[in-house]
Parts: structure tokens; sequence; C-alpha cells
């Protein structure tokens, strides 16, 4: 079933009203989780709804919250999220960094208190649309081991960076820091696959290819080994540390317990290439950087080479045409958040 | 044989003085690379001089180089190398970065028509220890396959931050975007011994355990696969595209010709913690940091959880009190390096 992005923006608008968020942060809430599902990053798209409806609901999450600077300097700025939804106190975050960035070349902006906020990318490319670098990053509850640890010890962090490319849109580079997102273990596990060796250690700190010690308190492994768990203490530091939020362990795992706020940390980084270097188009650069890379000779079996980014563009563009088409985890998840916000979820009333 | 470090550096010097390099930035070239070796990063130290010196020689690079600042705002800078040593160039824009940080809180510096800097983490840890987050990245010459291509279409563009650790000194992160280092695949080729795969593909493009095969025009494959690719790309355009650099293939490879400046470019990253955020002492959290990771549960077979930069750490402590030990490699590039200059590389003299 192929559904509007407007209409499924608007039903997440209406649940999470209905949980006491004002509604235009509802809405905006709303469009940057299906943005995700329309860029095909279901694991970031409306299959939250069910933890910020039960989150807002149990009070762990304040639906009254207002984000507000509390600290700033010329290219600089400190956010209370008010232990409110992490999307607005983001969105908000976002204009305070691409208002510095248009008044000092520079917009850097922390936040703390604050909760899952989606796809990173969402924030970095929103900049890159309006011609500025953008990078985006957050903390998360430890889900991931230390190079090193039998245990869990650090979140998979999240990191996004965007350029505008010109007729290429925008690189958009998104990753987390683990070698795969839990999401991809947790559907192998229902569907009795082994898992390659490199994602997964079990409880005692071994390698393993069954995804069920994931649920039994497995911990996910960094990508690159070191390297990824270097970049996952980079992110650690610059939106946890730094904003103020709660760090490692401290952080709570709200979509287990929806009950108490993680207050979760992020930053935000606006750069306005045109200020740092008036001499450079850096589009028409990006463009020819893009270009030049997808000329290189291809390896055996590749079709093309990608930018970062591109995979997404491209499905954004199908599901603007078509539709948006949900993979049934999310259309449950949707039908648990109608069920708790007392608003059913009618999929046949929400297609293009 | 354990060198002294002082000697060693002013070894250093006196080679680039014979080059034409102005003596206190020949002092600064051999401190820095001094400094690699004394941390173990043996592939940024000494064993470059004998790329510098061969470029200095044939006028690739410009040893009366002025680095100079072309443009500026607030809190951003972008320095012309004036086609120099890429060290020099490098300090003094860090030195730029760390005014602007102590002026607005924030510095951030690029640099174009530079060379080869050492090791980038020596520039972040040298604004860590003045009490700001930094940051440091740089180009370089193609080596590197993009995720799906079979030809070397990008640089190993290394990454640096830094953040202030209170007692435990610094976290140092500095990696390049490749599995490994090119100089470990040349070190298993003259060893004869065959290297794991996921470090290097031959020629057509496919993975290989031959290390001969880079030689021969192998690329290296990037750390983490497209995660590793997509932060190569993010380096490319931060410090090449933004500042004007050359850019990718355009990126003269110095080290098999030094008659052409590289025109690298570079970035440079001060932020000031207490500006930031005030209310919170960072390396107290940073420490807690550290400490809480490493008193994570071992995986088995692990002894300790380090930091990153804890390594290098303790054996710039040892190297202090027992002097450097150099590797072959190393001890031959400075002899030709002396050979070339004209003043003998004579290690006797230069010892503890």
């Amino acid at each position: 079933m192929h559904l509007s992005g407007d209409r499924l923006a608007d039903y997440c608008r209406d649940l999470l009203v209905r949980c006491g968020v004002d509604g235009r942060d509802a809405l905006t809430t709303g469009r940057v989780l299906v943005n995700a599902d329309a860029r095909g990053v279901h694991s970031h798209g409306v299959i939250r709804m069910i933890g910020y409806v039960d989150c807002l609901r149990s009070g762990g999450v304040n639906g009254a919250a207002r984000p507000h600077i509390v600290h700033e300097g010329p290219g600089n700025a400190l956010v209370d999220a008010d232990r409110g939804l992490g999307i607005p106190a983001s969105v908000f975050a976002v204009e305070v960094a691409r208002r510095k960035a248009g008044e000092t070349g520079i917009g850097i902006v922390n936040v703390f208190n604050s909760h899952h906020h989606g796809a990173c990318g969402y924030y970095s490319q929103s900049l890159a649309m309006s011609g500025l670098i953008g990078a985006a990053m957050s903390t998360g509850d430890i889900i991931m081991a230390a190079t090193g640890s039998a245990a869990r010890a650090i979140g998979n962090n999240p990191f996004s960076y965007a350029v505008p490319a010109g007729r290429y849109r925008a690189v958009c580079y998104d990753v987390a820091m683990s070698q795969v997102a839990a999401g991809k273990i947790s559907i192998a596990a229902e569907e009795g696959r082994p898992i390659p060796t490199g994602w997964l250690l079990d409880p005692d700190g071994n390698p393993t290819r069954d995804p069920k010690q994931y649920d039994l308190g497995g911990a996910l492994e960094p990508f690159g080994g070191h390297k990824g768990y270097g970049l996952s203490i980079m992110v650690e530091t610059l939106a946890g540390l730094l904003s103020g939020a709660a760090m490692l362990g401290d952080i709570h795992a709200w979509n287990t317990d929806p009950r108490r706020s993680g207050n979760v940390g992020h930053m935000f980084v606006a750069l306005d290439p045109k200020a740092l270097n008036p001499g450079v188009d850096l589009p028409a650069r990006v463009e020819r950087m893009i270009e030049t890379l997808a000329a290189a000779r291809l390896a055996p079996g590749v079709e093309r080479i990608l930018y970062p980014g591109q995979l997404e563009h491209e499905r954004e563009a199908l599901a603007a045409a078509q539709g948006i088409e949900l993979p049934p985890a999310a259309m449950d998840a949707l039908s648990r958040a109608g069920e708790h916000a007392g608003l059913p979820f009618v999929p046949e009333t929400l297609t293009m």
C-alpha cells in the first residue's frame, strides 16, 4: 500500500497532539519521521511513533516542552530541550545554527535535556539545502562495545554531514558508529538467519553469528574496529559531554522504559562556505568531485559509484511520485501508537 | 640506538636550512616530525625528511615560503601556504585558530597551496593542550579506492580530533581513511608476507593478499567500507574543495616526483569549551568518560581498554626518558636526506 507522505505526517501530528504536543511541533515531528521513510531509512521513520507516544503518555518526555537558548556567543549557542521531543528541539537548534552562520559564517549549537531526534541526516541536509555545510550528531544509550570490552559500553552515536552539491542536490553522509544498526540484527533474528561476523558480540564478548544474542545483552561492534570506536567517543564528547547532557550508561534507554527522558545531547554545525572562502564556488567543486569519482574505473561486478546520500535522494524522488511503502514493523508500530493515543491507524485513509 | 629527540630535531633543522628554509620554520618542522617518532608513528616522522629535502632542492616546495592570511572573519581564516612546507604552514594556521577561539570561542582555519604536514594528531593535540577541542585534517594524493572503484580515486585523507582530558592529558584520535597505511603494505612486501583481505585491491579491482600489488597500482581499501569512504569525501571537501586547494587526481604525488607541489589543503578547528558551555568542566567529564570506558567488562584475551592516543602518550613518555629508536627505513631515509643536503647523518653524534 502506497501512503501519502503528507497524510502520514498529519496522522503523526494528530497522535502527538493527543499526547499534549503543540500542533506545530507535532507536525514537524511527523514530517521529519516521514522524510526518513521516504528516503528508505525506515529504522528512523514513523516506526519511532510508538516510543514517542508512550514516552509522552507516561511523562518521560515533556509534551509541553519549549526548547530555549540558555547561553550564546557570536557563533555558538546552547539549547535546553526542556525534556521534550528531540525532533522539534533539533529543528529549533538547526535554525539557530543557520542564523549564526548567516551572521558570522559559523554556527555551532549544542542541545541537552533532549530525546531521540530521528535521522541525523535530516538536519545536516536541511543546512546544505540553504547553501551551508552542515553536520549533526547525537548521543544515545549504550548498545555498542568499546574496543576490547565484552559489555555494552557506549552508544552507536550517529554522525552526519552534508554539503551543497548543485545539480546533485547534496552530499549527505549519515552513519552510526556500529557496523550495522541494531534493527538489522533484530530482523535477522526474526527471520532466523545467521548474521556475518563483525556485527555482534555475545554477552561474554565473543564474536557471534547468532542474532538472538543481541536481546540477551550482546553488544554491537564498532565499524572499522578502533577507528569507529574513536569516532563514537568524538560524538559522545561533542554532543554529550560538552552539551552537559548525560553520558554513557547514564543515558536512559527510553525505548525500553518510556517513563524517563534519555537526557540525550546533540551538536549541530553550520558553516557558510562563502564566508569561509569567498573565492570558491563550493557546489560547483562538489559537482566536479562527484563526477570525477563516478567516472573512476569500476571494480568487477559494480554498476556505479555512488556519492553519500545518492540512493536516499533517488528513493525520496520515487516516494514523492508514488507514495511511501512502510515495512510491516512500521505499520505495526503505528497501529499500536494509534491504539495508545486513542486514534486508530487506518492506512486505507492515508493513501496517495 | 637511542637518539635524543632534541638532537634529532636540530639535525633535521640543519638539513632544511641548507635547503633554504628559515631557521625557525626548519626547527618547527624537525620537532613535529620527531614528535611523531617519539609517539611511535614512524610513518609520519623523520622518514619524511628525504621527501622534504628533495622537494625543496628541486623547487617543488618553496623554501622561502611565508604562510599568510588572505581572508578572515571573526572565527575563521584562510591561509595561503605559499607553496612551502606543510608543517610550518600548519603550525601558523593552528596559532590563528587558537587566537580566533580565544576571541570568539571558535576558530576554523583553511589552508591551501600546502604540502604534507606530518601527523594530523600533532595539531589537534597542540590545541587540546591549551584547553581547546581541536581537529585537523588534510587531503593527499589519490591512493585509495572509492567504494566500487577498481582504480585509485581519492586520498586516504587523515582526520584527527583531540580533547583536553585532565590527568589523562588528551584524547587524541588520528586516523587515515584507509584500512591500513600504505607503509604497512610496503613493509609486508619487503618481508614477503601476505596481507589480510580488506587492505588492498589489485589493479583490476579484485581483493588481494599480495602486498606487491600496491606498487603495481593497486588501491588501498577504505576502512569500514562506504563509511570510511564517506569520511574521506568529508575531508576532501572541508580541507580541499573549501580551501581552494587541488582535488582528487589533481593533487600532485610529490613523494614520487618532488618537482611539483601537491597543492594539498588542510582544515584546523579550535573550539573553546568554556565559551561554548561555561557550565561544564569538560576535562573532568572526559576523565570520567575514560575511566568508565576503561572499567567496562573485558572481552576474552583483552588486557585493557584504551582511549584514543593513550598508547602514543605512553610511548612519548618512554621516549622522553630513553630516547627514540628509529626503524631501519627511517635511518636510511635520513641518511639519504643527509647526502642530498650535503650534511651527513651520523647517528652516533645524536644519541641521548
